[in-house]
This record gives structure tokens, C-alpha cells and sequence, in this order.
């Protein structure tokens, strides 16, 4: 999985049937020191992530296999909150 | 999923007899402020996007999963037409 | 899908079995304007495609799916031939 | 597989239920002289490695077809710990 | 399939279970003119590759469907020895 940052949203009316009802979160990729990368993706949230919060996104055909994105035409679903991430000598409670 | 913009289409009479009777669009990633990505796509539209619209690919086995897309030969689909953007405190009307 | 020029092949006799009876065609990825991107692949051709010429790979499972590369070991194949290309106002010829 | 160098841990409580029961390693990848990459993973250990060690990790569906991983909906996983690093001339005891 | 070059291998007694069995080649990918990526993979061999010669990977889930790889967790396996690459005007004998 990659560690991701949620920064916003995206609106779509006109869209595969699979995709009603489920919430398009804009995520960019983070690294260890929680600094930005320029990478994003459009994932499928499972575990009710806020906007700047952390988590962890599954690409591939893994993203649809969680019980919310079942059978949805889906690459990539957030499948965890990061709370806290320690690393060698430092903690850091996110 | 990731963020394209529809930039052409390609013109094929010689291909897999799996990818008879579908439009073949080029898409250009782009960027959560709209800038272009120097990467590029061939991609199956399932919604009707137009040339200049933003939509959303799954790349994968999942491209071929659609009701349009089902038993084709391809590795990317359009799966979404982007109708709004919202960032923190930014809203994109597309 | 991604655009493909085919520059080459790849002599191989000792090969999985499944690869046998296909040529092993090297392809460059290139950019919309036809410039060579520093990145290659070793496709199977399903549409016979020759040197210089412009084609679309698809890669990963979906590679494996066409009629001629159905139970072979491969992860990308070669599956439309590029004879025109449509950019906004520009029309490639190839 | 890629070689990865085990830099921590990260803490979810809120998550996919497939995913309870396993600890989330963040690893870095490595070059073969062991420099860093800036490139990073969480993946699910399946040979108990410890903080700064190596170990080879395989991503995309393989990753969920071990014993541990089974039915996890994960895209990541340590399969074997490096031991020993054989390069031309070179012996690396790691 | 990727170009590489095997440079070494790597010894781990503590692994999936599934790799038991197989050597773990250290392959580089190489460019058309042959000089190096600074991209590694850890393979699995099924066509008796030595250090120094060139080879075709295939990645992914296709990686396990040959006969040696079948069933084993691994996402890469040296598919192709490579013994002749023909680029335009230019035969290289490997």
C-alpha cells in the first residue's frame, strides 16, 4: 500500500454504473516526513476519511475486493486510516 | 483512478477483433491545478467524453470490467467524467 | 493502452515453451508528437506490425487475452495498429 | 520482487476488517549497494523482519497469495528475508 | 517483457514457502544500447540465465504461470534468454 493524504474531492454525475453511491476522494502521495509528492490518484474511501487526514490506498485489482468497493469498476480504494506512523527513533502521532 | 484530459483520438483499422466498434481516445494526465503531465494514454471512453473534457481512467484489469468494456483487449478505460473538483478551500467548476 | 514504435527484435531459442511461434518485437514508447521516450518494452505483435511503424501495447493480464497470445507468459502485447492520430486542430497522418 | 529495508511501523485502527490481524511494516526500497530510494511502501510481513533489516517484497495480486495474506486485501507483502547479497565480485554478508 | 541483465542473486533461508525450490536472480534493466538502468527486480529463473547474460522479464501475475513458477508468490521471473537483438540497421550479437 501507499501512504496518501486526503486533499479534496471530485463530483461526477456521469460516470460507470458501478461507481453510484460511493465517495471519489482526491489523495496525494506522501513520504515518511509527511512531505507532498507530485502523484496523485482518485480512490474510493472505505474507512470514512476528513479532508487532510492520512491513509493508506490498495491499487489494482485489490481495490475492489473490500466489502464497500465489491464489484465496482475501481483501481484504487483507501483500506486504512494512518494514526500513527513510528518510525526507527522517532514517533509521530498523526 | 487517475485524472486525464481528452487531448485526440487514434485511428486503427488493424487491431485485435476485441477492440472493433469502440473509439480510441488519447488522454494526457493531468495535475489537481489542471496543468498537463508529460504522460499519456490510449483509452476506451464509456461515458462520452469530448476533446478538452477531464475524466477519470482505471488502468488494469479493471479497464475491462465495464458493461462497454467487457471481453475487450484493453488495459485502460475512461470511467468517469469530471464535473466539479473541490480542494480544501479551492472549488473547480470544471 | 500506450503508443508504441516498433525499432527492433529479440532473437530467443531458449525461451518458456509458451513463448514459442511468436516474434518478440522491441518497441519505444513515444510521445504525441512522435518524439522517443527513453522507455522500451519486448511485445508480442498480434496485428504484424514492421519496423518504424506505430502500434498500441497493452500490458499486464490483459496482455494474454488476444487469440495469439491466449496461455503465453507474456505482459505485453501489441493489439491495434496506429494509422491516423486527431489532436484538437492537428491531424497526424502516420 | 524489489529489495526493501524494513523503517518502521504504522498504526490503523481504523481499517478494512481483511487487514486486522497483521502488522503494517513501512519499508524503503534499496539500490544493490543498500543507498536508499525515495520510494516507500506498507506491506504486510510474512517472515518477521525487524527494523533495518531486508527483505524482498511482491506487490499487485501475488501479494495476497501467501498463507498470512490470504483473502487480505492488500497489495503489498514481505516474502522473503535477504540474507546474503551475491554480485559479480562482490559478496555482501548482510 | 523488460530487457535486464542478471548481476547476481540473492541467498534467503527464511521465506514464503512457496519460494523454496528456486534461486533468486539479481537482474538490472538495460536499454536498447545495452547500458544499465538503475532499476533492479530480485527473479525467478526458469531458463538457466548465468551472470552477465541478458534475459526477458515478465512481472506481474503472468510471472507465475510458467511451469517452474506456477503457484509460487513471486511477481517476476526471467521468462527468455536473450541471444540476438536486431534494431534497424544494427544486428548486435549478444
Amino acid at each position: 500500500m501507499k501512504m496518501v493524504k486526503v486533499i479534496g474531492s471530485v463530483t461526477s454525475t456521469i460516470k460507470d454504473d458501478s461507481l453510484k453511491g460511493v465517495k471519489l476522494l482526491f489523495v496525494q502521495m506522501v513520504n515518511i516526513d509527511l512531505t507532498e509528492r507530485n502523484d496523485f490518484y482518485i480512490a474510493i474511501d472505505t474507512v470514512g476519511l476528513g479532508e487532510g487526514e492520512l491513509g493508506l490506498i490498495a491499487t489494482g485489482s485489490t481495490a475492489k475486493r473490500t466489502d464497500i468497493t465489491k464489484d465496482r469498476n475501481i483501481d484504487a480504494a483507501i483500506v486504512a486510516k494512518v494514526e500513527r506512523i513510528d518510525l526507527e527513533n522517532i514517533n509521530h502521532i498523526v
